[in-house]
């Protein structure tokens, strides 16, 4: 049986990913990053899904690091508020968090070399590539290569995300199809007790399950919002 | 004036490094990791090194991240004992933290992107290569190209080792010019108050002293150690 290490934030996407490659009947050590996110409860979403699943799971820590890292509105509470709105606006660039997916990659890397794990997976997704150059195919390829170089031996061979030419519709509509319980993912930016419905990321989320045809099960503080968002990205 | 984010280890390297690159009249911020390495001592140098160059400088603690990587001599002291003999000698492979420079790259590179850096500078070096992939000219020039395709804007533009294909010898040389000040800097693997002159990383560097044809001014337990390991090296 090869082994992997998957990245799991407990959103949406790593967690259609982690139930995928369960599916291809690889075993998985999941990784979770506390960097300082306002959107911790995605951990406990991770934590839930790695327990469903039966596989290994660490949370590492890197919120030392997190402050180092500025200008996002995912960790800096104090100077960026978190902004509203279509998922794809040129202001949801403030949601970028400097090289965080290099950051976290690396690390997974790292920890899949002590394991000789196969390969490093990781979720990004195709409606990401307009605001997160870090969630393009050609960074993930550039970066899977420069990281062989770095590492000795043939272990782990590749750094894979499946999902990176993907609509989150086509990954929810696979999530169907592989039972991925939805309900106990996290995608809100916001830290509230419901998901809040308006920032970019339950945007895109609520979009998304509209085009795959299917009702979202969890609970929103605002449910309506995104369609405003949606109708005034298409006008504008 | 340019900016620029350097990371320093407090090493001889790093250190020589800092001063070129104030040289050249770059503006730095210094970062320097804790990993949970043995030779934390190399960071109280690079406390001094940066107070002497008058720079900004951070402790970036990755202690948390350090117990994941495993199987190096340099972290992990209940299971890999510390190799000593010749510096590119086979056995110093156990002195390699998995994917360690990669990690500690895609830090500075995100905090240079917050900074708007104009670059992100590490002391790698050529005598590094045999057994350190991750100091390789053709992973940081790859690892540089990912971080670009992974970040918006123009800033940082280069990921840069300058002394990637020079010797330790030519290091020091250079440093001589700059008048870099060797005995502040912390170069042994071991924590101990005196370097121990044994382990690869003492053992490199007094042969490399002995080629740039000065004495090293710092204090060692065993300082004669090193001829007999390259004697040896040289006669395999």
């Amino acid at each position: 049986m090869s082994n992997a290490v998957t990245i799991l934030s407990g959103g949406l996407d790593s967690t259609t990913l982690a139930f995928h490659v369960a599916d291809e009947g690889i075993k998985q050590h999941f990784l979770s990053f506390n960097y300082g996110q306002k959107h911790k409860k995605e951990l406990r979403s991770a934590k839930k899904i790695a327990k469903l699943l039966g596989c290994k799971h660490d949370i590492i820590n890197l919120s030392k690091v997190g402050p180092f890292l500025k200008g996002s509105a995912l960790t800096d509470s104090t100077s960026v508020s978190m902004p509203e709105g279509y998922y794809a606006e040129e202001n949801m660039r403030l949601t970028v968090v400097p090289n965080r997916n290099a950051i976290m990659l690396s690390v997974a890397w790292g920890v899949a070399i002590g394991e000789q794990a196969e390969a490093v997976y990781y979720g990004a997704h195709g409606g990401d590539h307009e605001i997160y150059e870090d969630c393009r195919p050609e960074f993930i390829s550039a970066l899977g290569q420069a990281f062989k170089l770095g590492t000795h031996g043939n272990f782990p061979f590749v750094l894979s995300a499946p999902f990176s030419t993907m609509t989150k519709a086509d990954i929810i509509k696979l999530g169907i199809k592989l039972k991925v319980p939805f309900k106990k993912t996290w995608t809100c930016y916001q830290g509230g007790k419901l998901a809040c419905g308006t920032c970019g990321s339950c945007t895109e989320r609520l979009h998304s399950f509209h085009l795959a045809g299917i009702e979202d099960p969890i609970k929103y503080t605002d449910r309506e919002y995104w369609k405003k968002a949606v109708l005034e990205r298409v006008s504008a």
